[in-house]
């Protein structure tokens, strides 16, 4: 009996320990066999093979993810950014001082441009408004409710649908080989928990990001952490490794973002002083102005000059959308973008 | 050959699936048989049993433990203090100053007393002065160095190893229920990082305590994050729940503390608005003079007062620490305390 159940032990187990079975379906279908998908595939089955001189316990593989741009699209506005502009909408009958009071009173009017032309001290007090005031519990409502109603204004889907198919599968490739995948962003963190879990298969506590101060209050009814109207934490640029280590207290081993607000991630993650060991950096690069976006050193949002210039000298994979990326987005074959 | 199959896997699995087989070690054999002990065992069967009213997914069983004095021993005075106080004799060459400056010049005196009489404000200078100057790596390198030699006053034993039996067992055992476990602690997050994988099985992306603010900085050598002498969070009181959003972003099913500063962790954990649902708080309470300490309600650390008053009320469980563990430390038979 023994021989027998040694033998149908490995027919059981023989199909996972073959990488290159034909009959096993590709975990990263919708990449192009292009070099990047190589280099992460080569970089993965090097650090998870045991008695490799590259070997990484599986406790040491963090994984870190930028969000806008990087799992998810962030043109033409950060998505943030449409969910707070809707919200002084929404909101505004109960300020009647936005009428006359910048950036608001340029919201209701419908001139965005002139809103956001008070650069960061604008969009703080955007955000203060539209994020404090309301306990986290209630948030997360609000934030949940926006999700289900609006919509991508050039694909017509839900926001939480144009996700890239690629990172999203990335991310499970590297959960199934013993990763811990991270969410690092510059969004704020509380916009982000409601719905990361079931876009991405990250949950909350994987989701580093950008915060408000809160309040702890014992009401009648119970604890609650009301969210003020103060900036707690910015997750973006420097900030990336101050999260990263606050949160996390590891330095990942592999880091992907896709604008200048990854560099000081990327260089955390890769440029490790000793002990060295294999280390992989990845940009995505919006080259795709037919099924996405074409964006970097002059975007407004998203802004790739100072990460790309850097990725050759540190070796960092860049993402060619275009050429990289057999499929996008989740949905079929979404239209061109309307000529401006 | 199926039927054979299915005989041997039977004989691997049924000793899985019976909780009371009297074969299987006792995951919790460091609890006596007392109340605490059965009411955790009847909370974990229920939240875990599939198809129960009071079923938990595995996703959101988290368990969150404060560190001092419920996961390890903070008499005669919290461990992260006296390394504090060890730092500052160690650094006093480097500060001819400290001489005249207080508290420095009362611990260079082996006036502790008087240190700590000056406060909170004593107790910042001295944690920015021996917290701060150094990179979060080179830290915790200290941190590990000095817990090689230091040792427990009165059970001359590391202080790792001055760890609570009954306390490192659940967390194991809510672990093999499918939870996370957490520490949320008032101490500092880098100077439990270093040890808290291997003392309790909690790695350090599972550890919230109290920081310092860090800068990032790219040096020839690589990239670095200095340690600033300012306070960033205090993760103390209502400190806990806002820490608990800000790492986690989940209210725990679960939360253990023994002091007042548990106090706030605790309401939030159990008295939760709905949607309701099961959840368990549990309080150390120090009842052993003769194998560990005595100590409540004016206790100089570890202050347990108003959250002993609201246990009752709250359905917490208040474990007896004499009664209710059978082993309190790893090591043997500890002397009890010199008389004061």
């Amino acid at each position: 009996m023994l021989r027998t159940l040694f033998l149908a032990a490995l027919l059981i187990i023989a199909p996972l320990s073959h990488a290159a079975d034909p009959a096993r379906p590709d975990p990263l279908s919708s990449w192009n066999d292009t070099a990047p998908k190589k280099a992460i595939v080569a970089f993965v089955e090097k650090v998870t093979k045991e008695g490799s001189p590259d070997f990484v316990p599986s406790v040491d593989r963090i994984a870190t993810f930028d969000n806008d741009g990087t799992l998810w699209c962030e043109q033409p506005l950060y998505v943030q950014g449409v969910f707070a502009l809707d919200r002084v909408k929404e909101l505004a009958p109960q300020h009647p001082e936005w009428k006359e009071k910048e950036p608001f009173k340029f919201i209701l009017e419908g001139n965005i441009k002139a809103a956001l032309a008070g650069g960061n001290h604008a969009l703080l007090e955007l955000i203060a408004a539209t994020h404090s005031g309301m306990s986290v519990n209630d948030f997360e409502k609000i934030v949940s409710l926006w999700l289900e109603s609006a919509r991508h204004p050039r694909f017509k889907q839900p926001y939480t649908q144009c996700i890239y198919v690629p990172m999203v599968e990335l991310a499970a490739y590297l959960r199934a080989n013993g990763f811990k995948t991270y969410i690092v962003s510059g969004g704020g963190v509380e916009f982000m928990r409601p719905w990361t879990e079931q876009a991405y298969g990250i949950p909350s506590e994987q989701v580093v990001g950008s915060r408000g101060k809160t309040k702890f209050e014992l009401r009648d009814t119970g604890p609650v952490l009301m969210k003020l109207p103060e900036v707690d934490f910015i997750d973006d640029g420097p900030g990336k490794p101050i999260g990263i280590n606050a949160s996390i207290g590891r330095r990942p081993l592999m880091a992907f973002g896709n604008s200048d607000g990854d560099l000081e991630m990327l260089q955390w993650a890769t440029m490790n002083p000793a002990p060295a060991g294999p280390r992989l950096g990845l940009i995505v690069h919006h080259t795709d102005a037919v099924r996405e976006y074409a964006y970097d050193r002059d975007s407004h949002i998203g802004k790739l000059d100072k990460a790309l210039d850097e990725a050759p000298k540190q070796g960092w994979i860049v993402v060619d959308m275009k050429n990289d990326w057999k499929q996008i987005f989740p949905f079929a074959s979404p239209p061109p973008e309307p000529s401006k």
